[in-house]
């Protein structure tokens, strides 16, 4: 058996997120009728971040097993080809059989992108937040200070685990356009919503809903009500996972 | 009576153009059910442009004449808000009496965008004509000179009118990432598939099925069939109109 690895990327407003619901489509069910239609054999697909309800994704990396030894360039060609237009194989490589991409990661990258105009522009519309307000962009850069490192992330999600303790190694805040806001979150592994949390927290921070010097206590309080709202869905992007070289 | 200037952006993905058809969803009905619902009365648009089915705008001019006395900010606070997401109302000025969007414009700026990579990215499948072929970048450059200028542009229409002579004041083909080519056409007035059937043409020198030295003959030729193909509509934006100071 060959053990392929697979770089996707998907806009996810049409989908219920990742994982398989009965609730309607999702990206997972999706790509497994897709792929095994090509393999000529079921596929069980694992991947490295089970992505939200409308999160979308820009370097997903998921894996699955295979007996075809079709050549990888024809593969690629022909899971595109039956793919729908909202989910692309950007990369296809056949890895050692112990390759796993959830066990494997070393750590993944979010962007957010948010929109700041008055006035939304119907092509970002559903894939960025759409927040017409002033925000402190210095306050929010000074912010991140606070929250880089290893923390519990307790107060950063929906659903507490027994160890919520995370390690964040970066977080960006930039105008890439006059209008356009993007974070860049990287940390090891994320919580439940921790991304859209931290996004939101930031936010608020940005208009003055939490002061800078509260994140410490906000932090030692463990308590989801005590953050920022949890920012929507479609301005998250999965950008990359990362793997030891 | 007032006479309001729109500035508009649309994805023209779910609609059928610009002018009202019987046979589905317009922008122009779109907008006219919209702004009348507003205005509480009922509205004519006039459009510097006629965009086809699946184009785009960013930067669309229209007018509507109105008697209500309504504060512009909130005017267009209030379309923005019974409009379709794909549709917004970038900016709202007052003119004089005499202004007439497409009498009055000098000039349109089109931008077509082509993805040369070998995957097409879900991010801008709606919005960028996938080319996955080798092009010439350089020649493309060098034909835009045997284009620009006031030319009969009948080879480059599926629909002559009594005089097709046309001026294009510009056209620049820039990678704007490593896989993303953008062609930006300007000129005084279009023909119909006019801006397609350049963009198609230039496409084909870019891949050698033209020659450049071909050019001027096929302008003489006056016939489409001598042109390259008519690019795809969801690739095309109509990015602005302009009008003397």
């Amino acid at each position: 058996m060959r053990n392929l690895k697979l770089t996707l990327s998907y806009e996810g407003t049409q989908y219920l997120g990742w994982q398989k619901t009965k609730m309607g489509p999702s990206i997972e069910e999706t790509l497994e009728k897709a792929l095994s239609q090509v393999l000529r054999h079921p596929v069980k697909l694992q991947a490295a971040s089970r992505t939200d309800a409308g999160v979308h994704a820009a370097g997903q990396v998921i894996n699955l097993f295979t007996s075809s030894p079709e050549d990888l360039f024809r593969l690629k060609k022909s899971f595109n080809g039956v793919l729908p237009r909202d989910i692309s194989v950007l990369t296809l490589e056949e890895m050692p059989d112990a390759f796993h991409p959830t066990l494997d990661a070393q750590g993944k990258e979010y962007h957010y992108h948010i929109c700041l105009g008055n006035v939304q522009l119907p092509f970002l519309r559903l894939v960025s937040w759409h927040f017409p307000y002033p925000l402190n962009i210095d306050e929010m850069q000074k912010a991140t200070k606070e929250l880089i490192g290893k923390h519990d992330f307790g107060a950063f999600t929906s659903e507490q685990t027994d160890d919520n303790v995370r390690e964040i190694f970066s977080i960006d805040v930039s105008m890439t356009t006059p209008d356009r806001l993007q974070i860049a979150v990287r940390g090891n592994r994320f919580l439940y919503k921790m991304v859209r949390a931290i996004v939101g927290t930031l936010v608020y921070i940005g208009c003055g809903k939490i002061k800078r010097s509260d994140l410490a206590h906000i932090l030692a309080s463990k308590e989801r009500a005590q953050a920022g709202v949890t920012a929507p869905a479609h301005g998250l992007f999965l950008k990359q996972v990362f793997y030891a070289e």
